[in-house]
């Protein structure tokens, strides 16, 4: 069945806005915010999902409208920010109503966990495309970029890179969903973005990035916004049960330097403020130093005490002769 | 040629980022802004546009760029508000980079008249959609809304509705391009949102809204936000000497009731404030008395003192039975 464009915003994502800041919500031509309150800087992400590029076509609705809002959440966390309202654009082939609601209930279970309000929105008829821009907050005293990073810094990242790219190969490869498959399928689907970690990093951290291209593309853009360079540990990278069950450890290198879709942090700060970030570390979340930075340029690998040519690099939408 | 999705950003977007109040602009995670100063609300809208749906695949791309950020000017006059920043959204099927440099001359052309800095983008490679996020400032004392119509106030209309819809009928008819017929056709390249008469509006009127997808559709969507009805008289509806030269009285009124894409506002307001803001017009944009709001429902049409059955009513993106 067909909606009206009206209808669509109205019926699904209209009665969203909860927060006492949105003054005018979903409806009108525009949304009103206050942004009273001194202390703060407002910080603004968007980021776009496309079908057949972001996702595959068989991923079903709730995944995606989870993944819009995924993304973007990842961005202000990489920021040290603490999220707030976003908007929406849909581009959809058709208005199919089930589709829709399973889209909204996905976006809208991960707006929920972290105080989101959707303000505004616009659906149009086009091919499957989803652009979420998220605003949030951060103090004015501190925020994140990826161009702090400092010769001698440690080089973190949070949770296991290349579980989702691993959860990806088995949703297109159909692999049999044991409990390690599903497992890792999750990681794809709902991925967890590090909101609360990058609020714990604001004041230690002296850069940070969100890893959504791959490990090894997003140090070697957090690098170059850094002027720096980083010598990676490939014998220090995280793995985990599920992995090791169904990879060899050569494609787990592959999917922890190259795969994307990961949305962890990668982050930087001083050696000597270490022990203060473990301390204070949430204990299902692992932090792991995976490096450090150095006065050169670019990203050296090493693995076993020599230098490490990974097989693949990451995954850049419109380079030459790259494949994602 | 093709770019890596970095270098598209940095080499034609990166370097407008000139306002005092971005902190951070393009090229991290997120932007950063200041948005100290008090009796301000923010104001943020979002809108896309699909190749094929709402512009056709022969128009050149800058003016696919312009339109992208005039969509959203047009939502932020309605607001009675003034612009700031934006955030792009670019899904491209493939990186050709004489495409995106005339797209971005079209959207900055539009952004430096109006003093809006990009802050924050994100190029996916996929269909052409693209999507603008604006932001702008309204005083707290008063914006406007679609809502508070009030029986009794008189309708008013800027600027001649109908002519980009004539316009877009000029390119896909390839129609000889007489002077009325370029006129036309530029109207729908390069819609003019009007950005200063929503300012000027703002304390006076009590309803606002953009026309976007034809003016009886758009009307109806007044009326029912503010719970009231409209008469129209379409004896009222304001020409030009383009459109009668090329299209006859019915057509006229047809584009002018049903044409999408005119970017002009509608607004409400009690007559006796009427004299007040036609003494502050702009001479060279019309302002038209064209109905008046009532006491019902939905929008009545009048013509020669009797009612009026429009031939076509407006375009719904998602409507059964609609066609473009």
């Amino acid at each position: 069945m067909s909606l009206g464009e009206f209808d669509i915003i109205a019926r699904y994502f209209a009665n969203h806005d909860h927060r006492a800041d949105v003054l005018l919500g979903v409806g009108d031509d525009a949304a009103v915010l206050d942004v009273r309150g001194a202390g703060r800087r407002l910080v603004v992400a968007i980021d776009t999902i496309v079908e057949g590029v972001h996702f595959p076509r068989s991923i079903d609705a709730s995944a995606i409208g989870y993944r819009a809002l995924a993304v973007n959440l990842s961005d202000i966390a990489a920021m040290g920010a603490e999220p707030a309202w976003m908007t929406l654009s849909l581009s959809l082939p058709e208005a199919a109503e089930a589709w829709i609601a399973g889209f909204a209930s996905g976006l809208l279970e991960l707006a929920e966990q972290h105080d989101v309000a959707l303000v505004g929105g616009d659906t149009v008829r086009g091919p499957l495309v989803v652009t979420v821009q998220l605003a949030g907050w951060v103090e004015e005293d501190k925020w994140l970029t990826r161009s702090g990073a400092r010769p001698g810094d440690v080089l973190m990242i949070s949770g296991i890179p290349g579980e989702a790219a691993a959860g990806l190969h088995v949703i297109q490869q159909h692999m049999p969903l044991t409990e390690a498959a599903a497992q890792l399928q999750w990681r794809f689907l709902r991925p967890r973005p590090r909101v609360a970690l990058g609020r714990q990093i604001r004041t230690v951290a002296t850069a940070a990035m969100d890893v959504s291209d791959g490990l090894l593309t997003d140090l070697q853009k957090l690098c170059a916004a850094s002027q720096c360079g980083a010598r990676l540990d490939i014998d220090a990278l995280p793995t985990s049960t599920a992995m090791r069950e169904l990879f060899d450890a050569e494609a787990a290198i592959d999917y922890a330097l190259a795969g994307g879709d990961d949305y962890e942090l990668i982050f930087t700060l001083p050696s000597q403020r270490l022990p203060e970030l473990l301390a204070q570390r949430d204990p299902a979340l692992p932090l792991t130093k995976i490096g450090i930075i150095t006065a050169g340029s670019g990203v050296e690998c090493e693995r076993h005490g020599a230098t490490f040519t990974p097989r693949r690099s990451g995954y850049d939408h419109f380079a030459v002769g790259e494949s994602p």
